[in-house]
């Protein structure tokens, strides 16, 4: 096959020697955690230093501009609902307008191709945000099911051709969100359940709100036309300003994570099997699944070895047997297995600051460890081990957090390796002196021990998460 | 005075109770050097990685793009020269066409106000690139002087009305980038003395070549009118690829002094004296000059202990007492008395990583070190003191090379403590918790030992830094 004729990610898989090899060593991913400079035009790295914008989502509050980083899907039409249904693990029980949920879709291995943030926004009328992989598969499945709906895509803004967006959209979060959000609304702020949605004004303009968070407190995420960003970014941060609201650039953004704990933009489990064949013959070669970017201590020649399930991101908790979807049966078997279960890692410290320590004097360096924001895959696998050497699981997102003075991953781990306050030990840096990645540098590996936290690693998360806003938070 | 009133640095001055304390607070540097995201639409922070960009120009070849940041002034005319002899304080003689020079001005009192690299294009035709307060000084000087002069100013790109300039600029630099650009030309390449100019022709397109080096090799800086830009780029990326040319992005760029010892962007001995008032009145409220940013551990209400002399930054090797020029008296007053001297100060490995480990952990945060260009003043003035406690002088620009794995900084020390290998103490950090600039998170000071080593800190640099090009480099 010559490259000419390379037109579809099946075509990339048959011509492609050795998959992981070449997303472990020769692809750039394209989405916007990884590569902030695309959209450095629209929202600055910082507003003022990311320490002090991680310190507001603890301590007063914080605007995240989420306009023009994540793709959207609007899914229109009688077969909606029911499309949905097809692909989701979750539970679409009272699935009506004004409820959201995040929408994690497997394959029919039971393999999870994505998640992403599913919106009710009427009868027979979703938005999709986020998961680009999702997005693809969604609208695959409606092409091939012949099912009555329309879509409508969105890119990222500067892979739009428009060069903007349909929606604008912001996360409030913060101990103060809640407060700020409720006085801003036009007449009497509305109460809204977790993941519940509802229509207010402010300063003059209708706005979405879906209650949830990114930093894990009492968040909202905000849209409407894009049009209207400006105006209604400004009255926010005009109002909040007494409060300590400040503006969140990319680095504190991107770190938000590792305090919160959701594993994201996973591989997806396509790259293999006949069943997906299909698939990988509708997506396009250079596309988003055509240029994840591997990175870590861990490497297998087995692309299934980077495939992860519901359990292993924890969403075991939301996937609900109660409807017919694709997976269900492998996931139903999958249930009586054990499982990898999602944990926090934190490292530590004497051997996060020897890591820092290699960067000066004639020694070994290690691989750097830029902050807040210090995986350098995407995704990211570094090994974990157990203290007598045993592989038992695989740490993603990693880096700091300014409010606890730690350096945390996201890990997987077998569930009997999952013990809170357990110590494992983590590989940091690539074998070999690092892979071809342009933006590795070379580097030798080196041995972090990490200590088994919960997830969400932060306290405020695990309480205020799920809670209702616009009543009195819990202390 | 009331704020619509202010028009003037020199009604900026009146109506600020404490100068010092508003630059040290309340500004916001416009220079790129302390904001690189107003040219990240331009330029990468990184093409590939800092790291290995670094060390591209000690072991490869490294282009820079230095199209974007920088201001000009194009001065022509009979008067030309004269006034250019007027201001500086260097020698004039046999400055003709092929000549450039690094033009140093002073105040009356024998303060620097800038420098910048001044081409000499042709008879009565020169070209001045960057140093804004040098091409503030030089167009007001040719105003109130009737200098029989034009002069067309050429803004950074970002705030270029024309969203474009008059001319690229690149900086190829590094061991081989020699021999890059000798095959790259068409023809015999010339051979150029440091500080020469030469026209050739790269990729069917005449470029203005100057043997001058940022990182310190045998570089060379090229221009030619902007609309060639790409095509430029395009061939000596592609020609250079085989040598290990590679492509420098901000972060790097921005870190070469630490190694190179340019010491950039003084503060302009402007802002107090009855003979310089003409000068503020004739400058905007709102121009560079209003808004430099002071930071580091060092602060003094009176902006004269802000003021260098050419001494202070080994400009009195450039300085020549061979015409009249403005500040001459006073200078060759003050080349009775004791100086302080330009120096490398090496931090200690010990210290430094005590800074980092800060960041984890409850105990004292101190001033994080971004790497590799730490500074967070523009300028910083960090104090430096001897054993006993006295102040013997000060450190700015700050940053990490790794080609050596150390901390670097340029520091102006009293010449009875310059000796090199002497030790001396630095305090790293703002007092009080840090200034009220945005930039800057709450932290505690610390003190830092550092060694005096002579600048530039790069033997290489030292050794090549003045060498022709065109000719076998020196081992």
């Amino acid at each position: 096959m010559r490259e000419a004729e390379v037109k579809s990610l099946q075509d990339l898989v048959e011509i492609t020697p050795n998959l992981s090899s070449h997303f472990y060593n020769d692809t750039i991913a394209p989405h916007f955690r990884a590569r902030t400079s695309l959209t450095s035009a629209f929202i600055p790295a910082e507003f003022t230093n990311w320490r002090d914008e991680q310190r507001a989502w603890r301590e007063t509050a914080i605007l995240f501009d989420q306009s023009h980083h994540m793709p959207e899907l609007f899914l229109k039409g009688k077969d909606a609902l029911r499309l949905l249904e097809r692909v989701g693990i979750n539970s679409f029980k009272n699935f009506v307008p004004g409820k959201a949920k995040q929408l994690v879709v497997c394959t029919p291995d039971g393999y999870i191709i994505g998640d992403c943030i599913l919106y009710c926004l009427g009868e027979d009328n979703f938005e999709l945000v986020s998961g680009m992989a999702v997005l693809n598969w969604v609208q695959y499945q409606a092409e091939v099911g012949r099912y009555d709906v329309s879509i409508e895509r969105d890119d990222p803004t500067p892979f739009n051709p428009k060069g903007a967006r349909i929606n604008y959209r912001f996360q409030l979060d913060g101990p103060l969100a809640g407060r700020i959000f409720s006085e801003l609304v036009e007449g009497e702020a509305p109460k809204i359940p977790f993941f519940n949605t509802a229509r207010v004004r402010i300063a003059g303009h209708e706005v979405l709100v879906l209650r949830h968070g990114m930093a894990g407190h009492h968040g909202v995420e905000l849209s409407g036309p894009y049009e209207e960003l400006a105006a209604v970014r400004s009255a926010i941060v005009a109002h909040g300003a007494q409060y300590g609201l400040v503006q969140g650039g990319t680095r504190s953004y991107f770190s938000t994570i590792f305090e919160s704990g959701w594993m994201a933009y996973p591989v997806p489990a396509i790259y293999t099997g006949e069943a997906l064949r299909g698939f990988r013959e509708w997506l396009p070669a250079n596309g988003w699944e055509a240029q994840i970017q591997l990175g870590g201590s861990f490497y297998s020649d087995r692309m299934e070895d980077y495939y992860v399930t519901p359990w292993d991101l924890g969403y075991d908790r939301i996937m609900k047997f109660d409807h017919d979807f694709i997976g269900r049966e492998a996931l139903e078997e999958m249930s009586h297995q054990p499982h990898r279960t999602k944990v926090t890692l934190v490292w530590n410290q004497d051997d996060v600051v020897n890591v820092l320590a290699s960067q000066f004097g004639d020694g070994p360096r290690y691989k750097a460890l830029e902050l807040p924001v210090s995986f350098y895959g995407f995704p990211q696998f570094d090994e974990v081990r157990n203290g007598a050497g045993r592989l038992v699981g695989l740490s993603c997102h990693c880096g700091y957090s300014n409010n606890y003075g730690v350096m945390l991953s996201l890990a997987m781990v077998d569930a009997s390796s999952a013990e809170i306050g357990s110590e494992v030990v983590l590989t940091w840096g690539e074998p070999s002196g690092g892979s071809r990645k342009p933006h590795v540098e070379r580097h030798e590996q080196v041995r972090i021990r990490a200590t088994i936290a919960p997830v969400p690693y932060a306290a405020s998360v695990r309480e205020l998460k799920s809670a209702t806003i616009g009543v009195a938070a819990r202390a």
